[in-house]
């Protein structure tokens, strides 16, 4: 018999993980590669940064998934990718350079800062964990430092958190500082006054939740508005961030905040290729057919956000969320076991939800949209559903009941690993 | 009435907060400094240097801890304080210079190289909980860099961890490094043969656990080489350890590990002193009297391990654990509350235990001795009633539930904040 093609797929993210799972292992080599050494859970990294939750509890170790029925004969190799050689058809890492039959590119997305200068070293962000992570202990870092603080040009600018981005990630961050503002300010920063405390959420366009209904848009804008004081500024664009920690905009319009939490833009993962340009696509996102083959490549495919594709329904190209990505593993997955019956992609739109603050969440079904507590309990169990690991389910659980009745958490901790230089690996 | 004392208290640990919940706030105004915002919880860490527990859930922010009955009254403020000066009777953190009039200096103690070269920067330390993440991101990276490494040579080094001394900390490490070979690496590695990995503890004296029962280090010693496949030397000393990953002992022995975990001393937290000497005592522990007062000052007190007092009992001084410094904490508000009745201090021994690997631990109560499953029982349970918070607890004992019946555990993540350089607090 011949030997087995060898898939190497770059990502454990719900992509890569999906195409894992449906993939014949009986006629594939499948090694799945990925700078982290955990899948992790994005949809919930903005509670990591208010300290809802802790990073290991939506981060599930890939070497574990492996031993997941649906995986067994994937392989699983930590690095992350630098270089992608066509011509040699290989990939290079920064520890081995690996060859491929098949390359399957599920890389996602990072932060687009729209080469506003020094953005990316200034600002905090939520693309992963360890972002998340900084981004929480930035801001317990400025509260910290506010209770403490006498002069009150620093006190204010210390206590003004900006969120540049209106879209869910913008919106959840948003309340969540405002929950912070509201119930743990008052009780456990004696020194400072709620008041003090500004919450801005900043969005370009016309309404927060773009992607989403218009009820959902406005229940967002009234709940950020009215239950968590969050102020609310739409048709803002930033323009600059000076390391006096003022914004601003290109009305002209300034404002001080030490904290600026960037979700307002994303772009496709950057590979170095060889033998190989991408056509330019929005986001930067790998061009794709309806099969996902990236153009311009017999083998090489590309899944979730990192892939572009325009079709009749998504005329710019399918929404980056975690069920488009799934659904194109699978799919790819089945098109790469039966050959001969190909099947092109379909997005099956099955709704999109966010959260706003505790106890309220907006959801919309196709034309159906509904909001509030009901709405609440739906994107809780969607979100615990989706997360791999019973330990994890049980964990993020405990917490949510936990914040539910005593609307307060003991994960406000500004925690580090120790800063000494790591204990070189030798190479030689 | 004439204006409240100012207490300063050094340090969130169980001294410092025993102290707080005891001293009379009608009496003191009572501040507490700490370079962490949260208390933590020194038993554990080798659980999360071996992927066992999540540093969240044996962390408990001080600031929630405020909250605490006995606590009210009791200000925080987050800092890490460099001088002491006794001359103006103040102390003076990163952020800010504050007058006392008693002070009380809880830090307990750093990791002792004993002079030996650049092993700071090199070994894998257990001292604090950042020093236990970054403990566990170092074991999981040469996993992972063995899992794909070809050369025998380098593939033995990446393989093989050093535990150097064998306390309670070294032997509990040594264990779960010792069941992460049995239960691990057989599961989640499959290019790591069990075989290949060597875990090595080595000890100074001429045996394990030198502070407990005989009985306990003979079980201690046995469990490790016999359950848990781990190598013990003793009577030897390390002479220096180099960038090759080579330990050298003062025997001429040498042994090659790239991983090098530092269990073997401890000392005083050093504090800048202005207008006063520490005198030299073992460890560089402050001496103090009965009464816990620093020999030479008449307003500065020490409690737990970084003080130093011999009596009858403990001729070379109290040991340093958790429990002396709660009772010098207890004693010394107390004596603070009714200067009249001051009582000296004496540490009640309520017995030593450790753990080693699963469903095993020594237990000493006096002249009574047992180990095994009971044992292990009893230091989860005296464990859990010890760590603060119930969500903590809830979570720990889910995890302990968890490993107890899968032996495995979802927490071996390579989890650090972003790289990205700190968004700068403006102090201008």
């Amino acid at each position: 018999m011949e030997t087995k093609q060898k898939i190497i797929v770059i990502g454990a993210g719900f992509g890569g993980l999906s195409f894992c799972k449906k993939i014949d292992k009986s006629k594939y080599d499948v090694l799945i590669l990925d700078r982290n050494n955990f899948h992790s859970f994005p949809p919930l990294f903005y509670q990591v940064a208010s300290g809802g939750l802790d990073p290991t509890s939506i981060s599930f170790p890939v070497r574990r998934e492996m031993r997941n029925r649906k995986m067994q004969g994937c392989k699983f190799n930590y690095g992350e990718v630098k270089t992608i050689d066509t011509l040699t058809k290989t990939v290079t890492t920064e520890f081995e350079t690996i060859p491929y039959d098949i390359l399957v590119i599920a890389a996602g997305t990072t932060n687009n800062f729209f080469g506003i200068e020094n953005l990316q070293q200034r600002v905090c962000t939520l693309k992963s964990t360890s972002q998340a992570i900084r981004t929480r202990n930035e801001i317990l870092l400025r509260l910290e430092r506010a209770a403490i603080e006498t002069d009150p040009e620093r006190r204010r600018r210390l206590l003004t958190f900006a969120v540049i981005g209106g879209g869910p990630t913008g919106v959840e961050v948003a309340g969540a500082l405002g929950e912070m503002k509201r119930y743990v300010i008052s009780r456990e920063y004696p020194t400072i006054s709620p008041d003090e405390v500004k919450v801005i959420l900043i969005e370009g366009s016309d309404r927060l939740l773009r992607t989403m209904s218009e009820s959902s848009s406005a229940d967002a804008l009234r709940d950020l508005q009215q239950k968590l004081m969050v102020e609310v500024k739409l048709n803002k664009t930033m323009k600059s961030y000076d390391e006096n920690g003022i914004i601003t905009f290109t009305d002209g319009d300034t404002i001080a905040a030490d904290t600026l939490v960037w979700t307002a833009g994303i772009t496709a993962e950057p590979f170095k290729f060889t033998g190989f340009t991408p056509q330019p696509r929005p986001g930067a996102r790998l061009a794709v057919d309806e099969y996902n083959k990236v153009d311009g490549t017999d083998d090489i495919y590309a899944i979730g956000d990192i892939s572009y594709h325009e079709d009749e329904v998504w005329t710019r190209g399918c929404p980056q969320l975690a069920q488009v990505a799934i659904q194109q593993g699978n799919r790819l997955a089945e098109n790469l076991n039966n050959p001969s019956k190909k099947r092109a992609f379909v997005y099956n739109d099955k709704g999109s939800m966010a959260t706003i603050g505790r106890n309220h969440a907006v959801v919309d079904l196709h034309k159906f949209h509904f909001a509030g507590w009901f709405a609440w309990i739906v994107w809780m169990a969607v979100h615990l559903m989706s997360l791999l690991g019973m330990r994890n389910k049980a964990v993020v659980l405990i917490n949510w009941i936990w914040a539910y009745f005593t609307s307060s958490s003991s994960l406000r901790l500004i925690l580090r690993p120790s800063r000494n230089p790591s204990t070189p690996i030798n190479n030689n």
